[in-house]
């Protein structure tokens, strides 16, 4: 099954998926069984239910136990469908398998490749269908030059339902379900300027990006200085889970952190949030111990990281007696007011957190950041800010820092 | 004519109003004449037609000419109207002299008494005109704690059109006009939260608030040490103008200056503004000179003063391709980006004027600022950054600066 069953696998990837069908009704222990035979390097995972995963002679093998079923519709778990993928694909794919690769590899390279949680960009199922749908590579390019969010693609023209997603592509074998739901917004349309830009000046470095290299010291001293503005870097232990896992956790935990930090007061510019796993055969010293899982890192940038001292409240309208008494005299004491501003109440106090830095430590650990962040957190963490972040000295942390400045997302 | 005439005048106002009347048709100038000869200390001034001010042992006489019409409907001049009111208020005030009066000081105590547009509040004929509504003092009170905005008031029932204003009560001599036209959203409101605590907990100092002292330099900086913000003054000369004239080109330009520096980030907190009048005798020294007419002082209360040099800039949608494009390259050298937020293109580049000092002076010059202000700024003005609005030492301004720290509209 997958791409390498049907010619269209990248190069560089040595992913194999090895599917074990048995009758419905069966058991998929025996097939379970046979999975654990083919190479003596494996390991048990489990996704909706057990597989195999093995090295063989340098390629990654899935060895996935399914159920063979009659209908896509009535498939028991969701990788009973990829059969029926891979025969609609096939059957379709015979002469344009080139044209899949380049629309992969373009994908690849502007970042928006792969529908697992940390990407959720374009899975290769959707790549394939995109090119059947528009002929050719080019022709996706300028098919999606037109997208607009709610785009409907539907290539068996039987679609079953609504969907929410930017994108809607109604999976040809089963029209309830949409092939692009882990899509979002913006890696869409990341990829509909880069096809507008690259239909107007095609460029091999779409397909293959010159690599951002990491930040020295000096260089994180001046971009930081041509900013001017706050950073501060949270740092904690990652949990021992995989990928799938972590990012949502990830992208939960920074907006728990960003939305903490706007109520307050301090004006977000921009964030980011990585996993920076620890090479493999190294140990890391220091900080933050007890975990070898590597670090969680929410970065956030902030216009100032010193808010004044005053803090303006704005009440309910003055017309609104009962709320405006409760208002007036739930501040008993403020620095001035109460006063009107176009007809409502507005009352100024003494602010309780000044400093982004003493918020964060008062509050973060009871921020909701997911299952398995959240108890990590709260058994220690680090907060680098300003030039502190020179402490971080690992190669992926500056590459990180290195993209983050740049921002420039291949548009 | 006026209170004076129907005994609705509050001690210490020494104004008298004289009309007058000639027949519709007739020339105004006789009248003007027999105006000039009333007393040997006098003025002529001009509102919609010329007028005699006289000082009279004591009491600052108003001597205006004015035409007696049929019907209040059918005036000349503004002035025609003051007999129908007179006569109006006189047939229906007898025996609640004493709660005009009342009403009167109490406005006059909380800061909303007097329509002219430095104050935007309730004019006498309108406190009058409430009492007749609402029967007494306490009773307008009672009343006005349940207005919302939009409250009409028609004593005569002939309400001819619609108004805008906040507050509508019907000229019952002239059913198109809006006696509380000039009564401006908050001043309304303050009157009306004043009224809701005076019924519950009645106190003499709403007729009589205590005076706020000026501020001595240390109790300045400890004010501003409490609020940590950044307060800045602009200073310039005063035209020669009255105070009708003045205070809405104060407010346009107060309005102006605050929307330059929101426009180019700096977040502004609260802002007041106001004319300060050199005491008579005295020659002011000084930084402005070429004016005897005081100065014009407008503060902005900001957030902080300087602001990080990166600055975000959000464009279009990507998905409208030609704004997109026009966008990225209208920002050949950003700082960051171009890259996607929810689907709209960011940009990030160096902000031009980081400090809002050097914003004011680059720009301050070219604002709207008014007819009679323009160009006395742009004749000279000065700015006052933190520590140096000590340098600015007249106790109209230590008051000014006492009463917007404490900002307690008497609700």
């Amino acid at each position: 099954m997958g791409s390498a069953a049907r010619s269209t696998w990248l190069s560089g990837d040595h992913d194999l998926d090895i599917f074990i069908g048995v009758s419905e009704g069966s058991s998929l222990l025996p097939a379970l069984e046979i999975a654990r035979l083919v190479a003596p390097d494996f390991e048990e995972r489990y996704a909706e239910h057990a597989y195999v995963h093995a090295r063989f002679e340098g390629f990654e093998l899935d060895l996935v136990p399914c159920y063979l079923v009659e209908d896509a519709s009535r498939i028991i778990s969701a990788v009973d469908r990829t059969p029926f993928h891979s025969r609609y694909v096939s059957a379709r794919i015979k002469g344009i398998e080139g044209e899949v690769l380049l629309l992969k590899q373009f994908m690849k390279g502007i970042g928006v490749y792969g529908s697992e949680l940390k990407v959720r960009g374009f899975s290769g199922y959707l790549a394939e269908l995109l090119t059947i749908r528009y002929g050719s590579f080019l022709g996706v390019l300028e098919g999606a030059a037109q997208w607009r969010p709610g785009e409907v693609i539907d290539l068996a023209g039987h679609s079953s339902r609504d969907h929410e997603e930017p994108l809607v592509v109604v999976d040809p074998v089963d029209p309830g379900r949409n092939v692009a739901a882990a899509l979002d917004l913006d890696r869409m349309f990341q990829f509909v300027i880069a096809s507008r830009l690259f239909s107007k000046e095609p460029d091999l470095e779409f397909f293959f990006p010159k690599a951002i290299p990491p930040l020295s010291d000096k260089e994180l001293l001046e971009e930081m200085a041509k900013r001017k503005s706050s950073i501060i870097v949270l740092e904690f232990a990652a949990p021992d889970q995989v990928e799938d896992v972590i990012f949502p956790q990830l992208r939960k935990a920074q907006q728990s952190v960003c939305s903490l930090l706007d109520r307050n007061g301090f004006s977000v510019l921009r964030s980011d949030a990585d996993w920076h796993r620890p090479p493999p055969a190294e140990v890391r010293d220091g900080e933050i111990s007890g975990s070898n899982f590597g670090s969680i890192r929410i970065l956030i940038e902030l216009e100032t990281a010193v808010l004044p001292r005053v803090e303006k409240r704005f009440g309910p309208p003055a017309w609104e007696a009962e709320h405006a008494n409760k208002f007036v005299s739930s501040h008993p004491e403020p620095l001035s007011g109460p006063y009107l501003e176009e007809g409502r109440l507005v009352i100024e106090v003494a602010r309780k957190f000044v400093r982004a830095r003493e918020l964060l430590q008062s509050r973060v650990a009871s921020l909701s950041l997911g299952r398995h962040l959240g108890p990590e957190l709260r058994r220690g963490y680090k907060i680098y800010g300003g030039e502190e972040i020179l402490e971080i000295g690992d190669l992926e942390f500056r590459a990180f820092m290195a993209r983050y400045f740049s921002a420039r997302c291949r548009i």
